[in-house]
């Protein structure tokens, strides 16, 4: 199937896949400066918990030019966006790299190496998801629902929920596949159609408040999405709308899992109330693509993500193991074992 | 309070606040020809399901005009769209009047004033359900949620759902309202919106899938929306996305309301598996206002409408009385009341 790469680097630069551009125009931002890499955190021109993480090791590469700074620099790229776990980890291992290196002359080809390891780790890490993950995708003709962008642009090749899809695809299965288009932001209709049509995956897609028909009717036999931060307990932020669907599932009898790596866990979070959430600009629920829907002067709570209580999850697929309740203890052990 | 007619007969033609151009333009259609109108009903330029029933009462009138083919009108306005009970029901009554006529030269003048007649008697019937409701409402400062547009632009004046809310406040109330935006369609960003910014109620706009977070955390005391068709059994069509919220309601102890005059009620549907969904156009999804969303040949799914299952439903409010479950005796009553 067809490589997505939505984060390239050259050596000197950075070169991120534009995602608030896509599908209709295919533009590579070239960054240079972690200021610059940070803002587009901040825009989501790059977003999914993994891409975040290794578009802020490169940024830290980037920072590395300004030595001094590189402290300041760290604290301004994890501040990027507050809720994916995999922001501060990257920072944090790449702070720890330039730490180790006595000589400032060696700290900068040693962080490039080291943020090109994490992106194939990434990689790696992913297709081990997939790999765990593709048993538990639904019989041929059956039906899996995805939530957002959980897919090679949401990481840095092949995806998380999104890569367990493919691997099941990959390896001959024939379900149905069908995505939410994910307001407001529609990460679904832009990013996971797009994906799925490159991939050449036939999928379908529904508004976000289909959704709980389709289960009701049958049509739906699995939930798989991603997460930004799970909690020691399973407890999972992720987009808004993934408790809904979450809720949606049980009331349904479906399994609802979540398929993330292992960095994505933040045992130091003991529960979902430990989990900062989120909160963008108004304008992307009462516009879109910078036209206006709702009237002037309307106002709108826009929180980006939700999290899931660990008693609707059925599984947590990572690249160590399927983990299943009680998550505590299967967490703990899949972080161990990565 | 502001009042929105979206309906206006002149004595010979029909004036129409075309609601796929608010908020942002307030263009006035005139329709002359019964066709004309049943393609409004179609078009959605006129919605919600009273509403429907009183433009399907006035384009009886129309109809009238070319007699001969009154019997072919009334199937030909009755089939703009599928699940709103009070299309079928409008139409009959119509139909039943001109019968009822025997000078062909009256039945004009008789079909006009039977038009007028549902006209008034829905405002009526909303300020009761108004009446009705408001007791329902949370206390200060607590939440209510609503979906989709259920106000004077749905009906022909006041609102059903929305005139709860609007009823509520009118008597002092000072809750918080919450309204979901209401893909595809965004009926509650363009019109409930724009209703509650002209009535001078503060409500707050949110992505149909941030519903279940705000639940969650307390912020939604109650959840109250109006209703396409409902079935004897209390089983209730709605705009897509109603299920979820009554799911979700369920999950986390919040009343759920239905508001619907009792000619929404078809006792002739044991349940909600004998209520017909329209399936709308896939580009309803896959773009907006024209502009795409998706990539080009991506598949979409659109239904218009779910089922509630009664077992969600805390009460149903009509004109006639709050019913609460058993739905089958209280919703019979209410009808033979009304």
């Amino acid at each position: 199937m067809k490589e997505i790469r939505p984060i390239n680097w050259t050596g000197s630069r950075l070169e991120l896949l534009d995602q608030t551009r896509l599908p209709h125009e295919q533009v590579t931002v070239n960054i240079s400066d972690y200021r610059v890499a940070a803002a587009a955190i901040t825009d989501m021109r790059v977003r999914g918990a993994p891409a975040i993480g290794v578009t802020a090791a490169y940024a830290m590469v980037l920072a590395a030019a300004e030595l001094q700074s590189r402290e300041r620099a760290g604290s301004q790229i994890a501040a990027a966006r507050p809720t994916a776990v995999n922001l501060g980890w990257a920072v944090r291992r790449m702070l720890r790299v330039a730490e180790a290196e006595p000589d400032p002359g060696s700290i900068l080809p040693k962080l490039e190496a080291e943020a090109r390891r994490i992106q194939a780790e990434d990689e790696e890490i992913n297709r081990r998801i997939g790999e765990h993950g593709r048993v538990l995708m639904p019989q041929d003709g059956e039906g899996v629902l995805t939530h957002c962008n959980t897919g090679a642009l949401a990481t840095s090749a092949f995806g998380t929920a999104l890569g367990v899809i493919r691997a099941g695809w990959e390896k001959g299965g024939r379900f149905r596949v069908y995505n939410t288009e994910t307001r407001p932001w529609l990460q679904g209709a832009r990013l996971t159609s797009w994906e799925f049509q490159q991939l050449g995956i036939p999928a379908t897609l529904i508004a976000d408040s289909a959704a709980g028909m389709m289960m009701l009717n049958g049509d739906i036999s699995c939930v798989i999405t991603g997460a930004d931060r799970i909690a020691a307990n399973g407890d999972t932020a992720n987009k808004i709308g993934t408790y809904a669907l979450s809720v949606l599932a049980h009331e349904n009898g479906i399994p609802f899992y979540i398929a993330a790596p292992t960095s994505t866990v933040d045992l130091s979070v003991t529960d979902g109330s430990g989990i900062k959430i989120e909160e963008r600009p108004q304008h992307e629920v009462t516009a879109y693509g910078g036209m206006p829907v709702a009237p002037s002067g309307t106002v709108a709570y826009n929180p980006a993500f939700d999290v899931t209580p660990n008693r609707y999850i059925t599984a947590i697929v990572t690249e160590a193991a399927v983990c299943r309740p009680p998550f505590d203890d299967s967490l703990r052990r899949a972080v161990d074992a990565a």
